[in-house]
């Protein structure tokens, strides 16, 4: 492959294409659903999302040495294939982690103001502390929440390394959590299967009053068991941006969740050209060509850059500024009003028609602040200009 | 009265008292329900809200020579026998006018985001265009909004004065306006009675997909027949913010309302303490005083006294930071999950315990604006900084 000159096929909804790789060759993009080994007849690269199956069917006889997935997920591209054919790949994992902690932060804020506690006075237990588990970890962590972490894969490795973190069981994190975060895959079969993760037993098992996010996979939930739980017991408070049969959403079940969202947690249009900007950095990479401009250099302005703070201001108010889960909630419950053949389309139809949203650190925030609210608003991942 | 130190009585809720009148004299604030003559028995001031009748039982005998009613309504004020003793009376008219016109703005630049439409290209009709209603029509008019206008009692007097404002019937209204705004008070019978003002035959006769806001009085809507009609036309979008039953909320008809709110069109912190700065000033022009300290010196700073225009800012996005229509929207119909025979006490207890709201023009917005924006904002209200 000459990296003067490549030639790159590109599935038509990956963002910032032209902005990021046109310097490095020409850029064809094509419907990712469709793609086949004629369109690849002259390419050396290709860039794909979860749509198109990266196999051997698809790559035989093509000159493709590079393929990169713009996804954190990879069960659609055959690695074992690649490797043999010696075609380097690339995924971008973790690209909307912080979208995702972004939307968990902000959905606890707003329900911490509307049922009046403190997070700082809750537990918060985290299942699952891969990318977004464990930014959230860290963040609630400088916020000063007391947090419980579940992850039996990442626990087992560590006995062999004997590294520092300290886990604890699922049924000890029912028994102690308030907020019971949900950030695993969908794993089926193996040791530690998250399918169905929470079913009748556990979910009968949480706090009086507790909240329960799932920003996962929907499957790690049984659907069935969460209906039965949710009718039977008022004092849960329930927020979903994962369903378990996506993008069918069950309708005795949303009326029951206190907010639902159509898998968008990691919706940020920061975190969609990061992962353009990871593919980008892996293929300079390989291509021997120099560490290229950072993410910010592609990143459009934001709405607002800066808010200068008077008196009274509350982190909360500056999230609203930036994300307010609720209108992805009317939204979603809007598509309850549609027939039921059609309701699995207005479903996808939202996600590919998301409307802008940025990252805490898009703004900064200016003026006098009290010393305890800028810490906070540091913590929480906002630019906090001192003055 | 002595002007140099005044007793003054009054009502424990108005805002701002000592700030503003504390230099004029010892301030003792009661009850407003259970105020009686004794009470008033060394007092030159007496200030007061609707829920205190002002009247020869409570006047009687004391030496108050001022009342003031920190209201914009004065029905609770024997304004006649006021005049017989030659005590002097003021109230508020108009001070909560802009929080009502901004709540007004803000719901329908919701509506038209959610519903795909610009306010430009729609017809507005406003029913009552008095305080309320002539302030919302001057920023309409400024948005370049078709406008029309329906108020009998200011037609009737207008053909006396000739003047110039062009009125129209209700009937017209209703045939022509894509959104009807009522800001009437309550009149029951006379020439103009508003009392089910809108009934089924004016209900029946609404555009299609026309929206009907109410933030006026709830019984200038017949709430049998709006219910008959929002079940019958799903075509229509509801606004309401005042009920015909106050506090009591019809549990039928809030779940077809798109918008319901609890009495707080003109709720902002601005509009409360423009009220005591109304008596304030009536007070010392009284007095023969020199005009006092405008009201921004008794204002609070704003939580967030500034913004920094980045890309793409659109109105909504400021007025969000303001003022969100869909919390109170929750907050109403959670009291619906109350026993009914509390719901008024939840409905009453939303307006007393309400957070701060602030006024458009507290916040200023700098940076880079497109010309149109930087238009728009300040039509709307905005303090637009130009760079
Ligand atoms: N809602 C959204 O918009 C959105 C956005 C990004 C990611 N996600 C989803 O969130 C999940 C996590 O994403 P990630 O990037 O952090 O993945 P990751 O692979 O980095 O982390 C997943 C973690 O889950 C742990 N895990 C696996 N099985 C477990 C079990 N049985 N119990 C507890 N923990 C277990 C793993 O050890 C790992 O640490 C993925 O399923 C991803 O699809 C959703
Ligand atoms: N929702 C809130 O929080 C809130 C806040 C402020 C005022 N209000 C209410 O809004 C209403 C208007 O307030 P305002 O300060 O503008 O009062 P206002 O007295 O200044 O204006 C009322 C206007 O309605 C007109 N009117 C009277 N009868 C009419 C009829 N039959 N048809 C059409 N127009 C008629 C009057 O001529 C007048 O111009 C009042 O009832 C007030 O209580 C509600």
């Amino acid at each position: 492959m000459k990296s003067s000159h490549l030639n790159i096929i590109a599935d038509e909804n990956i963002p910032a294409l032209q902005a990021l790789l046109g310097p490095l060759g020409t850029i064809r993009t094509l419907a990712g659903r469709s793609m086949t080994a004629a369109d690849l007849a002259g390419a050396d690269v290709l860039l794909v999302r979860s749509i198109t199956r990266v196999d051997r069917a698809l790559l035989a006889g093509t000159p493709v040495r590079f393929v990169g997935t713009a996804t954190i997920g990879t069960d659609h591209v055959d690695q074992v294939y690649l490797q043999e054919q010696g075609i380097a790949f690339s995924s971008a994992p973790g690209c909307n982690a912080d979208a995702v902690v972004e939307y968990v932060l902000t959905v606890l804020y707003n329900l911490a103001a509307e049922q009046g506690f403190a997070l700082r006075d809750r537990t918060v237990g985290i299942v699952g502390v891969g990318n977004v588990g464990s930014r959230l970890q860290r963040r609630l962590q400088r916020l000063g929440v007391r947090l419980l972490l579940n992850d039996p894969p990442r626990q087992a490795k560590q006995r062999e390394n004997a590294t520092a973190e300290s886990f604890v069981s699922l049924d000890t994190l029912l028994d102690e959590a308030d907020i019971l975060c949900l950030h695993t895959p969908l794993v089926c079969g193996g040791p530690h299967p998250t399918q169905h993760l929470l079913g009748v037993p556990e979910l009968a098992r949480l706090r009086r009053g507790a909240i329960v996010l799932n920003a996962g996979r929907g499957a790690a939930i049984d659907g069935a068991a969460l209906l039965e739980i949710a009718r039977a017991r008022p004092d849960l408070t329930l927020v979903l941006d994962v369903w378990e049969h996506e993008p069918l959403v069950d309708p005795a079940l949303l009326p029951l969740v206190r907010m639902g969202s159509p898998h968008i947690a990691g919706y940020t249009l920061d975190g969609k050209i990061r992962g353009t900007h990871m593919l980008y950095q892996a293929l300079c990479r390989h291509l021997g060509l120099s560490e290229p401009a950072p993410l910010q250099a592609f990143l459009p302005a934001p709405s607002v850059a800066r808010v200068e703070a008077g008196a009274g201001l509350t982190a909360l108010e500056l999230m609203r500024l930036l994300y307010d889960p609720y209108r992805d909630d009317r939204a979603l419950r809007a598509t309850l009003g549609v027939a039921p053949a059609e309701r699995g389309h207005a479903f996808d139809r939202l996600r590919k028609e998301y409307p802008v949203r940025r990252e805490f650190d898009t703004l900064a925030v200016a003026g006098h602040l009290e010393p305890s609210l800028a810490e906070e608003l540091g913590a929480l991942g906002f630019r906090v200009e001192l003055s």
